[in-house]
């Protein structure tokens, strides 16, 4: 019945595919109406009124909106393939570093990325931190997840791939090989994941898209 | 057993009795150690070395920081009394609000009492938007919980109790009966909550608390 899960979310978004992989784990099937960001639809609108972001999830008609409060609501109706651990102390530690990523990390990174000057240098100071942070949280696992995927994998999957594609057009190294390997080899693990690298946006496209941007940014 | 069930807190913290009102909900015993937030203890330091901040919630010698997460640890390990609704769904939107207070309300009103000049009028402008969309959130129930307290509710804890004070002191008024009904209401039905009321703190050492903060503040 892929009519009663519709997703609203955008190609590029790392948090529009954090939901795709959840239902994607689960095998749910799902209608992808893809919005135009600068230009949003009066479903989307009327689905998030609040953010007025994507993705948001509608699920027999009732919307659901911000990816990690998705996430959980998916792993919460369909059981199987658990995303969250089951024991509450391992589900609580997921549900910390999850926020950790989204409070913490992401704001680091994007401000690597897009800032210029003193701001950039303390951004950058800032992200290093929070990798090497999570770089021990790895400790000797695959992945945050244990051996499979897990909540904080996918709220990590900025750093997973589009991390490398941002690094890649702007000639910034924040994760490398040298630096984090544990994070570095993550992220490998992570993109060639059957599940993942099923649903990845495509490489190329990407890159223009970035690269594009960065040259729109410039002028 | 309160052995068992230890909280690193501070005493005038919203966060940190979010945490004490749900144990108090639940019925759960538990120790509090008092954090001196300009001396904080090893203890601390080394239960939430990512953040360095209270609470922290030590279960069976096991830590777990930022409230939200502990909040949902405390329903997942006592099951009585929830504090989170049943269904997946009403679920979703209770972590949807309490993400909302955090990430959007909060911050506007910590701002609105504290900036000055046009970043202060900016952030009064954001905190009324922010007051109307939980004004219109709470419709016609008692709490954003329905009849009884819940997720969404602790998580506002500041704007039930804190904010009149901080109000009373500086002169700002951001929450009021006329402007917000609803939500004026609810803050009255809060603090006076069984619960909630026997597990707050003094009105007086608050409001010479919060005095002194303004006065070293415009020195």
């Amino acid at each position: 019945m892929a009519k009663e899960v519709k997703l609203f979310g955008w190609y590029g978004s790392p948090v529009s595919r954090r939901v795709e992989f959840a239902l994607k784990l689960k095998g749910v099937e799902y209608e992808y109406i893809e919005e135009d960001l600068s230009n949003k639809s009066d479903l989307l609108l009327k689905y998030n009124p609040v953010h007025k972001k994507i993705p948001v999830l509608v699920h027999n008609g009732k919307p659901i909106a911000e990816s990690l409060v998705i996430i959980e609501y998916i792993d919460e109706t369909w059981k199987h393939n658990p995303i969250l651990p089951q024991h509450p102390y391992e589900r609580a530690l997921a549900r910390f570093w999850a926020k950790f990523y989204d409070d913490k990390c992401q704001p680091a990174l994007w401000k690597s990325i897009w800032s210029k000057g003193e701001e950039r240098e303390e951004a950058i100071k800032e992200a290093y931190e929070h990798l090497n942070t999570l770089e021990n949280e790895l400790k000797d696992k695959k992945f945050f997840g244990g051996q499979d995927i897990g909540l904080v994998d996918i709220a990590a999957n900025f750093i997973g791939f589009w991390l490398g594609l941002f690094q890649e057009v702007s000639g910034l190294e924040l994760l490398t090989e040298e630096k984090f390997p544990k994070l570095y080899k993550w992220s490998q693990d992570y993109v060639t994941h059957s599940v993942i690298k099923e649903k990845l946006p495509s490489r190329d496209r990407m890159i223009a898209y970035i690269s594009a941007r960065f040259e729109a940014s410039s002028k």
